[in-house]
């Protein structure tokens, strides 16, 4: 087999030529799923695939498949790629870089004119972050099986917009059946968003799986009144509760030890100064690698709300819009990354992911991994988030290896 | 004297009738400051008061001055009103019955032909609510010399939009520079908007003096982050740093027994469910009849804050925005308003205002007072807020009374 080695120019120059797409001044990039600037990386995604000698296609949930063919185009494709929506206040590496990362691998096979056995595909999945639209991973979700088009097409975000809406109007809703497009295997490379890399020296994560996660949507409804009228004990202020239960979510996380639990959008209505607030909306996020410690921590939660309810004569409304177990990624892809990295020359350590990624729903209906590579002091969802070249490109180059790895072993099974 | 008696038909209808501009689907008014509801408001102001017989000026700050011309044209005008503005989810009759009431009874005095000794006029105030652009009472601030015209016209929205320019988009930026209005007296009928008339079961209220209030900005900064990834002990979260001072607000208050506090508007960023929220900016309201128990409130708060910034590794700035001292309204008002109240035969108590009003500042520059009436369960600033045709009536009638008399009395201090 030749010597095939990603250029780190070339996808260093990729990321940052798609990182005007959404420029924020702090230099991240805001790019909400389903927007005019997601629209924009998606036709420069599809222009650079084609580019390539790629067929590209779009399915119902707005996800985008470039296809290089191999020896045999009946077997299903060896895929990888990540997403290229962005936080509101996100970075220049989060889903952007495995996505580039992939089509760098791509290049690098159509360049050197190297052919796989099995086709290979880029995919850019749609909706990853969830800060638009929620939850997150929702279209990885319905490829999965996990949630019904339906329900994810009648998702809103804050102005009433709904998901489905949002494909049309950008022009990102395909003919293809969302979950139809069968894989041979799944990889994808992301920082790692948490400091452990960087603390161990290592350059390569090897991800065997992805902790449980849920999130929660809590209305609290007080009455909203005069702040300068209303006795402090004729008060049903719902902020007060809210705050309760914001410090609730931290403090039994803390206690958990190996949990985290976030509250990352709180919502004041009718919000002015001089008003009690009547109404407050917040999500939950919590997350641990058992299952059944989120359900300790949920319990908590519910008694907690009970309490802050009888407290200051309000309403709590906890519900749970979104549950992921945990992910054990398949052995062979594993294995295939971790000789990837050892033939690249690369340290490694073994991770579970404490974010969640498209990987884990792909693992579902196909075998799949990851690759993480550090980030700077383990900050990311961050403006500030940065991963230098050299781990960007080690990133793309243990992808290439682990995909020509699971190439040739597919080669053997299918008996070439 | 004629016996001059207001309409509570009349009025009741014009109160439903302007209830149109901004109605709410719950039977509020969502009626912000200088928006395109405010200018239609203000043009049926503008349209019923030419049909009285009135001329109406605007001035610069786009207070509206209704005038109906009396014997003695040099003596400044006795005025009444209050302002059409209205929180983002307030009632019908905060603000716009202290306008309604003033129109009818200036409609009474012309329907009878009687003629004043001084001009009578009627003000609708910019800007009372405060909640587009802060502080409350602006346009009363310039009037009384209290704030620049510089410094509020460029008060920003949270959309970045300035006080000047919102005046200038409606339409309503008038010739006249605010504060060289001089006026003999200022009456303002308003609801209570607390419960005390009602528990007593008096009709009037006859207020002497309004209680001491402050605004705070607070910016609450830590650092964005994920939050499946950063582990508690290394989060810098500022919403749980908020939520600790919002409980402190109301926790302080409470204890302090006379005092209100009140965090009504409070903004979270990047605001998504999974990312640790770096930034949350709010507002804190302070009130109490006394001045130096404010100072406390604010000597506590600013304490808890520096315990909070080393608690979570948070940098919190809070900026005192707008600081009321104690008003104590002018003892010929106060005892115009009682003497009216009892000649028209209603029940009255004295009382300080727990809310701010115009009058309060228009009080540092000419003689005024305030009447007020009973509204349901004491709940406003909510789409709930309710009074009835009989309640606002009293108020307009005790207001008719009440310019009558201090007309008289100055007729006689002019040596008529």
């Amino acid at each position: 087999m030749k010597n095939l080695t990603i250029d780190p120019e070339r996808l260093w120059d990729d990321l940052m030529q798609t990182a005007k797409f959404g420029a924020t001044p702090k230099g991240g990039i805001c790019r909400l799923t389903l927007t005019d600037t997601d629209r924009e990386v998606r036709d420069w995604f599809k222009a650079r695939a084609q580019a390539l000698g790629c067929a590209v296609t779009v399915d119902d949930m707005g996800c985008m498949f470039a296809r290089r063919e191999g020896q045999r185009n009946d077997v299903p494709p060896i895929a990888m790629g990540s997403h290229l929506d962005t936080q509101p206040t996100g970075g220049k590496f989060d889903g952007t870089l495995g996505v580039h990362a992939a089509l760098e691998a791509l290049a690098t096979l159509h360049r050197a004119g190297y052919e796989t056995f099995a086709p290979i595909e880029v995919v850019n999945w749609t909706n990853e972050e969830g800060s638009r639209f929620t939850p997150a991973l929702i279209a990885s979700g319905v490829f999965a099986g996990v949630f019904t088009r339906d329900w994810a097409c009648a998702r809103e975000d804050r102005d009433g917009e709904t998901f489905g809406g949002a494909l049309e109007k950008i022009g990102y809703r395909g003919p293809e059946r969302c979950g139809d497009h069968r894989l041979s295997a799944f990889f994808e490379v992301h920082i790692e968003q948490g400091p452990n890399l960087e603390a161990d020296g290592k350059d390569i994560g090897v991800v065997t799986g992805v902790q449980a996660m849920r999130w929660y949507e809590v209305t609290v409804t007080g009455q909203d009144s005069h702040a300068g009228t209303t006795p402090m004990p004729r008060r049903h202020d719902a902020l007060v509760g809210a705050a309760r239960l914001v410090e609730t979510v931290d403090a039994i996380a803390r206690k958990a030890g190996t949990a985290v639990g976030t509250v990352g959008l709180l919502e004041v209505k009718p919000g002015s100064p001089n008003v009690i607030p009547g109404e407050i909306y917040f999500t939950i996020d919590l997350r641990d690698p058992d299952a059944a410690m989120l359900d300790r921590l949920e319990a908590e939660i519910q008694a907690a709300a009970k309490r802050v309810e009888s407290e200051l004569g309000l309403a709590i409304a906890i519900k749970n819009i979104w549950m992921q177990g945990a992910t054990q990624f398949d052995a062979g892809c594993i294995a295939a990354v971790r000789a990837a990295a050892k033939v690249s020359g690369y340290s490694t350590r073994d991770m579970i992911s404490g974010a969640g990624h498209d990987a884990a729903y792909v693992s579902r209906v196909a075998p799949a991994s990851m690759i993480f590579v550090p980030c700077k002091d383990g900050i990311s969802h961050n403006e500030a988030e940065s991963s230098s070249k050299e781990q960007c490109a080690a990133g793309a180059q243990v992808l290439l290896q682990a995909v020509l790895d699971y190439d040739r072993q597919l080669a053997e099974r299918y008996g070439k």
